[in-house]
């Protein structure tokens, strides 16, 4: 659930946001080199200096029951240049989450940045229903008796049955197996975490960055996810959360009137102009978006998704915002000042180029797989609570409404989501006990670090919680940069230390 | 597999034995009063002194693909007169296996036994497939597209979904959740096993009495088995399986002549005569599973199962095939003495009553759920290689053929067995050193003590070995008895302190 699955999670009942593909070029920085700046899931492979073979695994589309026997190629991208077979060299398998593989091939460089120290193997799997494993083709997502294999749990399946074979495939007499270790990052990170606590027999250690595997019913306040969203603003300047939650009221109060709707579109300079109640809400959960987003992708060096970003958003916007409010407060264009001044902050945002005609909250790009994959899981199993007080953070008030949510569900996909589903697969909070060797690292400045485990295990366990004071989300899986702040680079450190540790382990055994 | 499902197991493309219901009548021994002696998996309910009440509960037919939305009812049986919940008292659940739980609830007196000194409350959950628990009732056999989730994974999801279910429903302020221990024997205990390794957080421990979860390929040899047997009968006397190994040739030598079948057919009283090889092979399969099913029935008392045997059957069979074998070896009719002392002693298995007018090795009960959802689950995923070399056992050589095993399952069931599936979804001897709490136990007269874990785990982790030299199949499980050699009596004690220590750390838990 990155960026883009975010926005569907919020306002898919209201909006789906439109991602001009175009829109989608790299900016390779040419003092940097080769440098690569991605967002998290959406990146052009293209870009990538990552060498890697293409190849396909034959798995069933049900690994758990046998009425369907139909079977389907699963993609994964395998680089053994560095593998050091003979000396038991692991395999780095990257548990593929919402999207293209590739796109996280080229995006996890922490993987390919480590994999010639250890003599690894780089396996990165897809996730079915993504990028190319579309285990009916074309109508995978057409048929709703094709679409149900999507799931968690047939994932995980996936990757032990190809683990397996790639063990087997590539035995040798004096290696019998191989030391595996998962890496992945959000949801991908859940299913890292997860494939060592179901399969531990099958991987050796889990890296689950940014994993929120705790941002289920009942686990976790369904509010702290926007808490943190609003801390990463307040630590700017208490001004700039204060100033965003008065400017809804301020665009409630201005659009109650025609010359108002008027007034905003034109100086907002908004594609479509405001013409009703609908428009407005649609308006607000936009610039909902533009603060979640800044702040999941609150990263120490420009970055390039949905729009070219500047490093640090949340600080860009906050400093444009404090900085034009007015001072004057009886003045009694007090709501257009103030949301002039918001205008100018959320222009770093969707403007940074300067090239931007005019502000577009319709967009949207709805035929994305990873948008209707990941809407089709949290319509499913994957149902994560959202909901914002109004008063612990700076957005409107807005309740979880389960009910609201089952019923956009069943139009859309004709499922009934499951809020307790995951917690019975794989346990949230309960299940941490008895689970070893997996590190949950979580940026601070991360909203998904709502969900993480942010506690180590007992003693002996390895159940390790990292957390990077200046990281947004899954930073510590990016390649290597020198803007990097100090506490990623530590906590690269400790992946790799304890990935060192489990590898010994790992070849120790009988 | 108990009894039934073995028999199909070894001769199922040649015989499937028919059970005559009329003969199950259930013995009750005047002189014990209330005991009760039942076989594994065939009992009959109305004997039971047990009280439970039977409910049901709504489970999804597919807990881990969404294309199928059905649900059915799971029924399982009830009993909390002993349950203090107030005081958390512990839910003993026995996780059903292949056949009708009422049979399982009223085989299974050590549950009872301790039920009353714990305060727990006792539940018998009912595998998906069988007894009542039928997921497409009448059709749930007929039509493959319905049997497929027919399956270990989905029945454990069952027993999660439902343990969750009564933990909810019966939570008082005081007591969020309850401790819960989980029961099984052969199947069940494998399924009591994996049940704690894939679902830590829903069950505190477990008791796998008699679960076999190594037999599968690769993991042990498959001819271990059938050593197990040999031993059993070799423990009376070295000649026993001796003669037993020369009496095959003896067959096979007499047969080969029309003048032999008719002796045979006729001095061994055969319902049908001999008339051909094939009636010969099936003469000598139904040979193997008598000595097959005394040495997994070797009780210490009299049991009544497919027909009424005698405490330690082995013994008998080996006393009076030891005493009436001809000491003259130059006798010109050796092999046919050696038949007439071989027909005397399985006459204590097949004739214990003395009122079997002719031996029927043609009987067939292939309707009964149990044979028909075991054997299709052998199709699928739990594969079992079975064997035997000849040589370090009584039978005559015969390999594990995998292609011919094939070839059935398409022709019956339309499936391809997966002989490595549950090393995937259990991992077998490799996932051990990550379970904790669960007690294997074993008796060392039961031939499924060849797949059984027979070593403890690392200390700590509660993976404990418990060997009963004098126990056969899951003898442990069965009511106290005063028959019961001091090992069960033992094993059983072993139980109640782990299953206390358990208990003891689940309510302390947050």
């Amino acid at each position: 659930m990155a960026v883009r699955q975010l926005l569907l999670k919020r306002c898919s009942d209201v909006l789906t946001l439109k991602i001009n593909k175009g829109q989608f070029s790299v900016t390779v920085l040419s003092q940097l080199g080769k440098m690569k700046y991605f967002l998290p899931l959406v990146f052009l492979s293209f870009v990538s200096g990552y060498v890697y073979e293409t190849k396909w695994y034959t798995v069933p589309v049900d690994h758990f029951s046998y009425s369907v026997k139909d079977t389907f190629k699963l993609r994964y991208l395998v680089n053994v240049e560095n593998w050091n077979a003979d000396a038991k060299g692991p395999i780095f398998f990257y548990t593929g989450n919402e999207g293209d593989i590739e796109m996280f091939a080229n995006n996890t460089g922490f993987m390919w940045d480590i994999a010639k120290d250890f003599q690894a193997m780089v396996v990165f799997a897809e996730h079915r229903y993504y990028g190319k494993s579309l285990p009916y083709g074309n109508n995978s997502y057409t048929d709703p008796k094709n679409l149900g294999f999507l799931s968690s749990s047939q994932a995980l399946a996936d990757y032990a049955d190809l683990i397996t074979y790639l063990q087997k495939s590539n035995s040798k007499s004096k290696a019998k197996t191989y030391p595996v270790i998962a890496f992945g990052g959000s949801y991908g990170g859940m299913l890292s975490a997860w494939f060592r606590m179901k399969y531990p027999y099958i991987v050796d250690g889990a890296i689950a960055a940014s994993a929120p595997i705790l941002q289920f019913t009942g686990m976790v306040p369904c509010d702290a996810f926007n808490r943190i969203v609003t801390s990463d603003f307040g630590a700017i300047s208490p001004e700039c959360p204060k100033k965003i939650r008065e400017s809804w009221k301020a665009i409630t109060r201005l659009t109650s009137k025609d010359e108002g709707m008027k007034w905003l579109s034109a100086n907002w300079t908004l594609c479509s102009p405001l013409k009703s109640d609908k428009n407005v809400t649609l308006l607000k959960e936009w610039l909902a978006e533009v603060y979640t987003n800044a702040a999941m992708l609150n990263y120490p060096y420009p970055t390039n998704f949905l729009l070219p970003l500047p490093a640090y958003p949340v600080l860009e916007i906050c400093s444009k915002l404090i900085a034009n409010v007015p001072k004057n407060k009886t003045d009694p264009d007090q709501d257009k000042a103030l949301l002039m001044s918001l205008f100018s902050a959320i222009s770093t945002y969707f403007n940074h180029t300067g090239k931007t005609k005019c502000l577009d909250v319709n967009e949207n790009d709805s035929d994305a797989l990873m948008d209707k994959g990941w809407d089709y899981q949290s319509c499913t199993e994957m149902v994560m609570p959202m909901c914002s007080t109004g008063e612990f953070d700076m957005f409107e008030a807005k309740k979880w409404d389960l009910g609201k949510e089952a019923e956009r569900c069943k139009e859309r996909w004709g499922t009934d989501p499951k809020p307790y589903q995951a917690e019975m697969l794989y346990g949230g909070r309960k299940a941490l006990p008895y689970a070893s060797k997996i590190i949950f690292s979580n940026g601070m400045l991360d909203p998904w670090a709502s969900g993480g485990v942010l506690k180590a295990g007992p003693k002996g366990s390895d159940i390790i919680a990292v957390t990077i004071p200046e990281g947004a989300h899954h930073l510590d899986l990016r390649e290597s940069n020198p803007s990097d702040p100090a506490s990623v680079v530590q906590a690269r450190k400790i992946h790799v230390q304890y990935i060192k540790k489990w590898i010994k382990a790992a070849r120790s055994r009988p």
